[in-house]
């Protein structure tokens, strides 16, 4: 295994990486290095060069070669991850599969399309629905983030309530093992029990069991009709409550997001969307269905049992201009809370839908305690919450509140039957509470699977197992 | 590992295996031995001893004692399985699952079921109907079959078009590892990304990595409405072609099960159900919506795309008795071809559904040159179609081309970019096509896999993979 960070590669190394890629495509340059340093979180680590590949045959070279030399590799999409999972923490190389972009087929016959693994999620959704088809999952960083991210995260976002994450579309990869072996997995077809289920393995390994380089998703009709509705509750409980309602009704919308007062606040400062600043929490749905009709009385339904959990008002978007506003409104959270305070700290939690009211009432409880301000927010249709410790890391004693804030918030979804962890990641964040999550057994095996895809340790090592070290 | 057969166990192994279970639930008569070595394929192999648990405590015991004495394990759910999985080929232990029997609990909070591997299929979808959920795989065998053997297997059925295979469903397993440890991977909540999708690497893998002793599966609203259609057209393309158009129409059917005519009249021998004899083939749809209106403009819709395509009749089930008279139809076929020859190999090929009616043409060029009756009937909306020969094992010449001609097909499928298994699984019946099916790199890491699981390779082995012996 690798310990530490190297100080300097070989020149020899250099060497055979450009004679791999072409010089233009091996970055050396100290601006280069700080360029590929982050992803979406406050950690950054340097690689020692970064490389920019166009096809599997190269990874696989430089995959061999990283092995030769026990060099780390870090494999890189668009860097808006949210666990450090693409930080190149041991340095080494940078695999950055920006240059891997193009979308090489949309199928409408079976409804898949063919990816490289630097499409942006947005762009391939955009492609799709141009030919009537749809691509559901969409982190709020859909702009931004590549479809490789999104496999290796196993990403999510709002309209995972009625569509399902990033794993339910993925009908086939191309992979390069760690090893540098080039396997396909999977296919077209709907239905494969042909030995063991691989193509799942890699979705949500972030990178360390192997580098996707083609990608066939799954696309499904595109819906017709798109509604979006706004309830206005006191209290996050009554929202809460409601959502838990609506579920248990039979009805689906695609999204019920919610968030707290703090969080409207901070989006309504940052990017005002006429949200109402009182309110105690609010929850955006969107419904969607093939039948005008239908949506129209699914969309009542919803409203009225809003109603009667206490909302104070239920408005719906009025044109697609008024739908598109509170959903940037929506995906505007994250960097609206990052203004607040120098530095936040993003979980991820996830728990069964029945205990959100409990883990809201938790999480309320924690925030008083440590005296922190916790905005909550997230896929509450889901059970995925993403309570924000809004912080400032230059101040020590702060830090260690929010420390034990994070870690009591784990151990509560845990205690609650839930995860650390529902579509950001374990990556570095979260990596030393794995052992509390799921047991040493289960870690242990987790950790023999990775060795016999990677046995000299070299790809994205360091992350996802725990190792003893807070990387906060 | 393990090789060839042992020809008895020592007496201490039975005697420990009766400390663990009691001597009721260890099973040693010559009877017993028949009764537990076969399933639905013709393949027969008598285990050692038969020992049935009531729970993973004692499963850990038993792989435990195993591991000690090299002893062969073969887990078993119903034996309904159609490749072999369950067949206790290297003798030793029958792990038999039935008396773990019980739905542990029906959470409608948060729509799921906790089972133990033993249920019913069907009787876990009548209990969850009673308050209004859905469990919506439907292998063919459901009324035999055990949820455990379907988690083994990734059982299918005609529902999947639209609900999705068995993995689909899986939130949560409880698994006794081959070496004894008992892990708790997923759980009741919908997002996980935290570590490696352990669960869906359990399901389909043949009972080779782990025994599932409790499983969470999700459940969905059971939809109000229900209708089945039955089209006759002159050909199997025609009727290979409307089911591309339908598809591609947008419209989404929950089945579309295709027969051609030998299954047609097969099926009417057995248990007459008033189908078409004089039809090249006929397709049966199964229609499913929350708003009766939808339905019906739905399934004339359906119809119309059929009539376009050549069909000489469209004919809509009147009432529920008459739905339930050509579901069992459909579910009558695989025991009416048993009945037409002494033996039938029955294959499972899965190809992109574009590709139906090239693979239907194939088949029919096969069946031809090899002058063997192949009745194809299956899943055609997914693609996943069931070619079964029909033979007689005793004459040998016969048996040489119904492995020629299950080569060819299965060569067919995969140059159509489909797969040898579609619901069905490897076991033994397909093992030595893997290599042909997913190259030799994925084979070596799936045995890799397998060898950290099961360092001894007591649990199932000799399934799944190829070793160069034909088990037909």
């Amino acid at each position: 295994m690798i310990e530490g960070k190297p100080k300097t590669l070989p020149p020899e190394v250099i060497a055979a990486l450009q004679a791999i890629t072409g010089t233009e495509r091996t970055l050396t340059s100290p601006e280069d290095m700080v360029a590929y340093s982050y992803d979406a979180t406050w950690i950054e680590s340097p690689p020692q060069v970064v490389v920019l590949p166009k096809n599997a045959t190269e990874i696989s070279e430089v995959l061999k070669l990283a092995n030769r030399y026990k060099i780390p590799v870090a494999p890189r999409g668009a860097g808006s991850g949210l666990s450090g999972g693409s930080v190149p923490q041991q340095g080494g190389i940078a695999l950055a599969l920006t240059l891997m972009n193009r979308i090489l087929e949309i199928d409408t016959e079976n409804s898949v399309a063919v990816v490289e693994p630097g499409v942006i999620t947005f762009a391939l959704q955009k492609a799709v629905e141009k030919v009537g088809l749809f691509y559901p999952p969409d982190p709020s960083s859909l702009k931004q983030s590549a479809i490789g991210g999104n496999i290796a995260e196993n990403a999510g976002g709002a309209r995972c309530l009625k569509y399902g994450v990033t794993s339910d579309y993925v009908r086939a990869l191309e992979v390069v093992l760690p090893t540098g072996e080039i396997i396909h997995t999977g296919g077209k077809m709907v239905k494969i029990a042909t030995g063991y289920n691989l193509r799942h393995l890699f979705v949500g390994a972030e990178g360390t069991l192997g580098i996707v380089t083609r990608i066939t998703l799954k696309l499904i009709p595109l819906p017709k009709y798109k509604r979006t509705a706004l309830a206005t509750f006191p209290t996050v409980e009554s929202a809460s409550v409601a959502v838990t309602q609506i579920m248990e009704s039979g009805l689906l919308p695609a999204s019920i997001e919610l968030m707290d007062n703090l969080t409207i606040r901070c989006v309504e400062e940052f990017k005002p969307a006429g949200l109402p600043l009182d309110a105690g929490a609010l929850l955006l749905f969107a419904l969607d269905s093939n039948y005008e009709q239908i949506l129209l009385s699914e969309t009542e339904a919803v409203a009225q049992i809003c109603r009667e959990c206490g909302a104070t008002s239920v408005r719906v978007a009025a044109d697609d201009s008024e739908n598109d506003k509170l959903w940037e409104a929506r995906r505007a959270i994250s960097p609206a809370l990052a203004r607040r305070r120098p530095n936040k700290l993003g979980e991820d939690i996830s728990v069964p839908r029945s205990a959100l009211p409990e883990l809201v009432r938790g999480i309320g409880e924690i925030s008083e305690r440590y005296k922190l301000p916790i905005p909550v927010f997230g896929h509450a249709g889901d059970g995925n919450l993403h309570p924000n410790m809004l912080c400032d890391r230059r101040d020590p004693q702060e830090m260690e509140r929010v420390h034990a804030a994070a870690t009591e918030i784990f151990r509560l979804a845990i205690r609650l039957g839930g995860t650390l962890s529902g579509e950001h990641g374990i990556g570095l964040l979260k990596k030393e509470f794995m052992l509390e999550a799921l047991g040493a057994e289960q870690v242990e095996l987790m950790r023999r699977l990775k060795s016999i895809f990677d046995p000299n340790g070299i790809l994205n090592s360091g992350k996802l197992f725990p190792t003893g070290e807070n990387s906060w």
